[in-house]
């Protein structure tokens, strides 16, 4: 049994973990910490876990997180992740990190979107937890960055159009969309229910701060600089992302070239699946599962391809796929705990 | 392993039956049967199930339904239900039927509030699955009638007051609120979007076919027949069932007599869970999962106790208790698959 | 024109005052007044209303809110209220305040159910502003007291019966929903869109403070002294309160005897529409709208009538009843500014 | 007054056309027609306009829509408008049609997109009705065809751009999303509420019958032919759209150029807002007004402009620009009856 740490389990990333971790074959569950919760029962922040754990919400401390514990999940904001890490990692625990303190290889990059970074000597050895791509990477891995939600969407729509030469990488464009729980459990007048329902919207066009780690991973795919324009929406529902992603096909490329492109770069994992003849996916089929579903269309009239990719926010753009780093970390089948059917409806 | 087929397996209930038994470690789903999506593969009408299960739906014929089978769940319309359930138990499987055929012990009953029945003679011997009233009889059972939704939820709210005497029999009220997916999957105004969003409504006043079937088990428990007044209501959610009954207390009955009945009644019950210290619940504590949460409070001023009943429409008022009826006629422990937790948000 | 202001503009019930105003052919909006907004532009707050008012949030202060100014709507938290309407009415404008400040009779049961009282000697001259049962009086008002949302809902719903004696006053209940903007656009969890989607909830059992207002305009429609159950809910919508009326029909009492009520009680009143044929309303067919729209149902089987009433709660249940209000008051038809239609879909 | 008929009014066009035309000054409306409804009261469809109107669906007959009327607002699914409007062209009528029949210059490529056309000798004189770019045209035009619901909102957020010459025509992607209303009233599994509370999805991606209709417009803007990506979502909400508009600019233009472009275009513009400081719009804040609001951000990153667009589908995108339409072709201020400000929360 892999014995785990949450810290930072108050959210909704964090009950995500437990959720999947109560199913989980080879996981023990052993503590979960929480400044904001510290001392209150589980059950009294999440009457839903009664009777699923019997755990208290003990303070945020490294040695707490670390006592017999094998692996931590570490679900704090940027910044607070850096803090925490490092100890972390000298204690000897492995790490799988939720925040973006550790996304980045260069940082600088990190610098110029986030803030100073207090220990850039560990983003030479952390690990981009994308699976598809970093697979045997993450195995060897004492810390594992796992990527954000609209990131892993996006960078699962681009990455067999790039990696087999299909398109031209500057003309990338991805629109995404996120349910609410995307923004957390914290209170605010854009997560309040009437200023969400029935008002769709934008935000930090061409700001947002996924943008640099998708362009990190399309760059290594493309073997060249890719920017892309990546512009985030805020959809009125719980969970799901569903991006849109426009390219410009390279003379001569056509519905073959990318129905084999997408073949070939995910016939045989586990958690891609691909929309029988071009059917396109809904985010509601794949909710509360670690699947990344993938439609797409070529449009010869523009001479676009679009791909449309759905993902739950909270399990594949977080939780979900942390289990999953964690399963290979630790040398177990990669779906281990992960085998849940999506919820319909 | 317990050899599952279920007849009418396209609808929600269907769906839920088989995100249920997807990770059940000691059943194994054979065969699925539909008259409207017979030929058609399961992924096409759930995308939602591509590569969880290979199956196709089937035509809903008993001999495919019981070859080399155990258990048939029927998720079948009423009438429907009756005409294939007495050709599977003629066949030797054991059923566990989902309409309202079977749940009446007076065939008049039945057939004043449905229409004329067609083998009462099962009557005599159909248990009604609920596990907490019936839980030895459904363990030898050859047909269980799975409860209807929102009778689960009233039932398991009134019946330790009305075991315990606490309450005037006559002065039970049950104002129920369901979420959308009970009306089925089917297309109609009703359950057009944009007709619900922002549409709250009282449907079937003092005239909902599930009453019958609560005052015959409240009837039961009280040693006396007991008619009750219940409302039902559509919210615009997907799921949930919140019941809120009112009864007049007994001269001298307070607080303390109440929480002691709650607790004696139900506390070594698996799937009912008790507010800690009168807390309310919510239907998104019990989403997806097979609990029954129940709250309460005594009004001095009105000499009433207000209990709150949530369940899950589609897993405790259905396939999970269907599949928790299903355990205890095979002989497992009764939680056996359903022990994935409650999910939030 | 009756020139107007409205006292903590800023919230859903000013944002609604606002609305209404912007096409009322007899009143002037001059002044909106907000401590947390002060010195914003309307539009940076509202984006909605930029083009249709160019006003700016001035302070709360009396002279600002009465300096020509002949309606002043006190959008405020009770309490708050108590401290600026005395001042408005010393300057000599006229008041339509909508917290629960001045809705009773008797000081006594404000102080049982809020705090203490600091102008006690205005509540003999406020009067409660529903004009179905006050019409005359609001006529004449210095300071009307706007009634609560769910109040108006449940006197509406019970007033014909208890006026013509057909129920036992002692078996009142009253079963309320309300969509979410009756929490205010204050951000908390209980308003975060993750926890309101498919979390339908009970709250303040037994220990709403809309229970007095409601029990003493009944009580006074019954002449003696009634007590009742209220148990309101939050329902996963924006909008709309329906609320589910219980009562013991009298001996001898039928559909005849309540429709007859109903018809006479309503047939000539503007704002309470009767389902024809008994049938039973949705909140969405009254959305923005004044309307209170009423339907019922005898039940022989358990001798009680339940009627069911939805009103919109920011318009009937606040804005568009304190408009009425303020068309009394000065001499106005009832129905001016609020011929809108109701919002569908 | 204008004397109004709108012909196949049972819809959700229908609905709002009657909603805004109930408070209308200087318009009665005095004929609705429905196949489906025909003979039935309004207020049996419609039970939200008991008490507004009262009026029958009549038989949509041209007789009847034509008989002491003045204008027609032909709500009809294409081909149907087809079949109506030369019929009531010829009776003297001037009409409104919101059909997609007459809004194509060139009969082939209506054609291409949609079907052999019947009267393309009517193409020459119908208006496309979008009165930023045809107000002059509108006001003496027989025959008006009202724009397509996405087809506004594209076309206002890229014509100030492609007028002054900031952009590559060729390198135009409008992403649009839209509320469930723009599905219509009909019943079908894509509009039912469990299918789409969290079931964000694209559909018909580069094959949208708006898509041609946005190009003419635009190559009309453009002085040459223009050709665009064009990808529609549903969004769980009932009504709203926002287009999010990609370009790759000139070089050259910057913030102060697009800036001004907007500016120049819509300053003057009675129902089009612009983002005070590039402020982004919210569908909320429009929704049931003619607004169109827009907002825009300059990524100098990436060389692109992305100019998001909102409106309400069901007004601006239909019913509301039909009305002004009618407002201009007899000669009434623009905006009457358009007055009402948007719906919070």
């Amino acid at each position: 049994m892999v014995r785990v740490a949450i810290a930072g389990a108050s959210g909704y990333t964090g009950f995500e973990l437990m959720r999947l971790l109560a199913t989980h074959p080879r996981a023990e569950l052993r503590v979960i910490t929480s400044r904001a919760r510290q001392g209150l029962a589980l059950s009294a922040v999440y009457p839903a876990l009664a009777g699923v754990f019997d755990l208290r919400f003990a303070e945020p401390d490294p040695a707490v997180l670390s006592s017999d514990i094998d692996c931590v999940f570490t679900a704090l904001p940027h910044q607070a992740a850096m803090d925490t890490v490092p100890g972390l990692l000298e204690r000897g625990v492995r790490v799988v990190d939720l925040s973006a303190d550790y996304r980045f290889r260069d940082a600088a990059v990190y610098e110029q979107w986030y803030q100073p970074h207090k220990t850039p000597e560990l983003l030479a050895e952390a690990v981009y937890g994308l699976p598809e791509l970093h697979r045997e990477a993450i195995r060897d891995a004492r810390l594992v960055a796992n990527p954000g939600c609209y990131a892993t969407s996006v960078i699962l729509a681009a990455a067999p159009l790039l990696e087999a030469g299909l398109i031209d990488p500057a003309s990338l464009i991805a629109d995404s969309k996120s349910g609410v729980s995307g923004a957390g459990r914290g209170a605010s007048l854009t997560t309040h229910f009437c200023e969400v329902n029935d008002g769709f919207k934008a935000y930090k066009v061409a700001e947002h701060r996924h943008t640099p780690e998708i362009e990190q991973e399309l760059s290594r795919l493309a073997g060249r600089p890719v920017v892309i324009s990546f512009t985030p929406h805020l959809v009125p529902m719980t969970r799901g992302i569903l991006s849109t992603v426009y390219a410009d096909l390279r003379p001569g490329v056509g519905d073959r070239e990318v129905d084999q492109a997408f073949a070939a770069r995910y016939g045989d994992q586990r958690f891609v699946r691909l929309g029988p003849g071009g059917a396109l996916p809904s985010t509601l089929q794949v909710r509360g599962s670690n699947y990344c579903d993938l439609g797409w269309k070529v449009d010869p009239r523009t001479g676009r391809v679009i791909v449309i990719a759905v993902i739950d926010n909270l399990t594949r753009g977080a939780a979900g796929q942390a289990l999953c780093n964690m399963n290979l970390m630790f040398g177990l089948p990669e779906a281990t705990g992960l085998e849940q059917a999506p919820w319909q409806p």
